[in-house]
Order: C-alpha cells, then sequence, then structure tokens
C-alpha cells in the first residue's frame, strides 16, 4: 500500500473531502480509494464514456468542465449536465451496477479521478469502515436535504394537518374514521407547529366534513380532504 | 442461513424495500439483513436507546409510532421528530460510529426491527453488492432531491448567472477577470436556461459592473456582485 495520496495535491485532497460520499472517511480510507484510483489528465474533447457502456467505474473531476449528454434517436446531443470542479459523477449508475445512462466529455482540459468497481470493492473488503463511512455521510446529507426540502415547502397548517390524517385513512373513497395513536401535542410536534395551531387547523377543517373527538377522528369524504391538500391555498 | 425472510409479513418486506438504504437491494440482499435483523414487539412507553449512548445499532420500525427527543438541561423533553411505520432511524448515527444523539421512546405499541453494526458489518463482508446497492439507492436518491431542491429554490436567471459567474472569482472584494472555460450556450445549459434568457441575465448584470466581450468577463465589484446574488429580487 502506498503512503500518502499520490498524484493527489492539499487541494485535491480537500475537494475529495467536500464530495458528499467521502465526507467521513479517515486519512487512512482516502488513502486506501486513492491508493486504487487513477489520477489522469484528460483532453478537451476527449470521451469519458458513452451511453449504455457498463457503468464499471465512476469519477471524480479535480479540474476542468465535462459535460453530461445523451443522443437524440435524431443523432443531435441533448445536454443533461455539466459537470464542474471538486464534483463526482456516474456513482450512482455504478454503485446500481447498471450502465451509463448518458455520455460523458470533457469541455475543457480536465483532470479527471477514476474509481473502477473492482477497486472499490477491494478497498470494502480490506476496511469495513468504509462502507460504514460512506453509509453515514450519505445517511447524513439525505436528512439534511429532506430537512431543507420541509422548509423550502412550508405549506398552510389546515393543509399539512389534513395531509397527516390521510396517513390513517385507507386509500380510495367514502368516509373514514380511526383514533389518532397519540396525543394532539405530540402530533403537533411532528408537524413542526405549536398545539393551539394545530387545533385550529384542525377547526378550518371542519367544513369539509373531517371532526374530532379527542382522540377519535371521523373523515366524511376522503376524496375531499385529498383535493384540499393538493390544492394550494391563497 | 435462513430460507425466506423470518418474521417478516409481505407488508413488512415492502416496508423495507420503501426504506431508502433499502431500495436497491436484491431479494439474497435482504434476506441476509433479515438474517442478523432483530424484530421484537415493543411496549408503548418503553425506552429504545437514550441520548449519548453509543449509536451500536439502528432501528426499523414496522408498526407503531416512536418519538426521539433531547432531554433539555432543566430535563423536560423537546421532542425533535416523531417517527412512523416504515421509517428508519438512528442509521447516520449508527454509520457514522458516534452516540445516539436523542432519547427514543415508543409512544404507541410498536414493533421494531433492529440491526446491530456488528450484524451489518458481517453482512457486508458475506455480499459486496450489499454495500453497492445501498450506496447506489442512497446515491440515486441524494440526486433526486438536489434535484428537487434546485426546482423549489428557483432564483430568477440574473441571480442565476450571477451566481455562476462568482465560481470563477476569486474570494475578496475588488474586481475580476475571467475566460469562461465553455461557451455560453453550455453555461446556459447547466443553469436550465435558454441561451436568450442567459444572454438577456448577462445583460442585466452589466450595470453592476459585469462585462463580457465574447468568452472574456471581468467583474469590477465582486462584493456587489454576491450582495446581488444574496438579496431577492421583487
Amino acid at each position: 500500500m502506498t503512503a500518502g495520496l499520490p498524484n493527489l495535491s492539499p487541494q485535491d485532497i480537500a475537494a475529495l473531502r467536500a464530495i458528499p460520499l467521502f465526507g467521513q472517511l479517515s486519512d487512512r480510507a482516502l488513502s486506501l480509494l486513492a491508493g486504487v484510483a487513477l489520477v489522469r489528465p484528460v483532453a478537451r474533447g476527449a470521451t469519458l464514456f458513452l451511453q449504455d457502456e457498463p457503468a464499471d467505474r465512476f469519477f471524480v473531476l479535480l479540474d476542468g468542465w465535462v459535460k453530461l449528454f445523451r443522443l437524440t434517436r435524431e443523432g443531435s446531443e441533448a445536454v443533461v449536465h455539466v459537470i464542474g470542479p471538486a464534483e463526482s459523477f456516474a456513482e450512482a449508475a455504478m454503485f446500481a451496477d447498471g450502465k451509463f445512462p448518458v455520455c460523458a466529455e470533457a469541455v475543457t482540459d480536465a483532470r479527471v479521478m477514476t474509481l473502477t468497481a473492482e477497486g472499490f470493492a477491494r478497498c470494502l473488503r480490506e476496511d469495513d469502515r468504509i462502507a460504514f463511512g460512506m453509509l453515514g455521510s450519505l445517511s447524513l446529507r439525505l436528512r439534511h436535504l429532506v430537512t431543507q426540502i420541509e422548509q423550502l415547502q412550508v405549506q398552510p397548517a389546515p393543509q399539512r394537518v389534513a395531509a397527516f390524517l390521510l396517513r390513517f385513512c385507507p386509500a380510495g373513497d367514502g368516509s373514514a374514521s380511526f383514533a389518532l395513536p397519540f396525543d394532539k401535542a405530540l402530533a403537533a410536534r411532528r408537524l413542526g407547529m405549536q398545539p393551539e395551531t394545530f387545533s385550529r387547523a384542525l377547526a378550518k377543517l371542519r367544513p369539509l366534513g373531517v371532526d374530532t373527538q379527542g382522540l377519535l377522528v371521523s373523515v366524511a369524504d376522503l376524496s375531499a380532504l385529498r383535493d384540499f391538500v393538493e390544492t394550494p391555498s391563497d
């Protein structure tokens, strides 16, 4: 095993650490991966891979820009993404053991790090902590993005409460009744609102046929409630 | 190795497949994991783990509801999340080899699947495809969420173009000049806009001291451009 990280500058290491997949890795794990990685210059216009080829490796772009595109039936290019420095690409295709869904071509002179599935699997066998570290950093990042989306998609309280109630209802139309499995204060907390807001939202659902008695809830018309959730209010 | 999935109903299997971590796993991989998992009923009010305990396992809630909370210095509970059926929790803590950041308590009678770090590592060693499958499904889901966030955070075109230009500029104040590494049509595509929209956006940045001649760009005042990106326009 090589000591240190061959061919990688301190900026490269910083770029690797900034990639979600590698965020939680130890120096030792990063060294192991760098040991099986190939770092090479790529000239402007060079093809990195073609659509439908087996995805047996993935890429980290250290310098330069790479375009990902599909070939249309008429033979023209539809650019789906342009990858910039310190971004990884094709990892989802490789891990899912599939084919590259797009073509990749360098649009500037570039420097690319390639990791093959086989080299990667060898590292995983050598050090359990690599899989754990990667799963950990992806899990943390997923959690963060889900929270961000929840904050961006702030629906009004009545809609959020209606969507929550629908989770306890069967599919289909008609009516439903059920008991909330826990108290309203906790239900409110789950939805990120104050208990008073939750109660006011419930009151606003009454004209839609939602009736509550303590923890017992009855919904007169499930499809009306679904429509209400999906319709943005003013 | 057991044949089939002991203690798991067809609904349980469907719930496992719906969890991001397990979405891409083969039946064989799911069987391996189920073979080292513990499925048990948990009574309402039972504690699953305490804040600051070593995170040596993670959980999939098959039925019921579980609250995650912190103890405040005054000894009261601050609920941070309520987990519902078919959700996993504590996996980020386990993979990152840390401590549980919260306490977990069942708020209803529940049925919980537990996977220990040790059992999990054993499965990873037994079948390379498990780590690949999990990394694949998390990568796909990350990509999907990032796209969703980009769509939710639609900034006006001039702000998006300004943010793109700033990626080529040094930190700090003052002025900067550089050449775009690829043509404006591709730059527009990267930002998900038509080339005409990109050109109109560039024109709108001119009063801010952004000048373009072909691919050459000069920015008179970096901090003014940064302010512009961060200020929502009407």
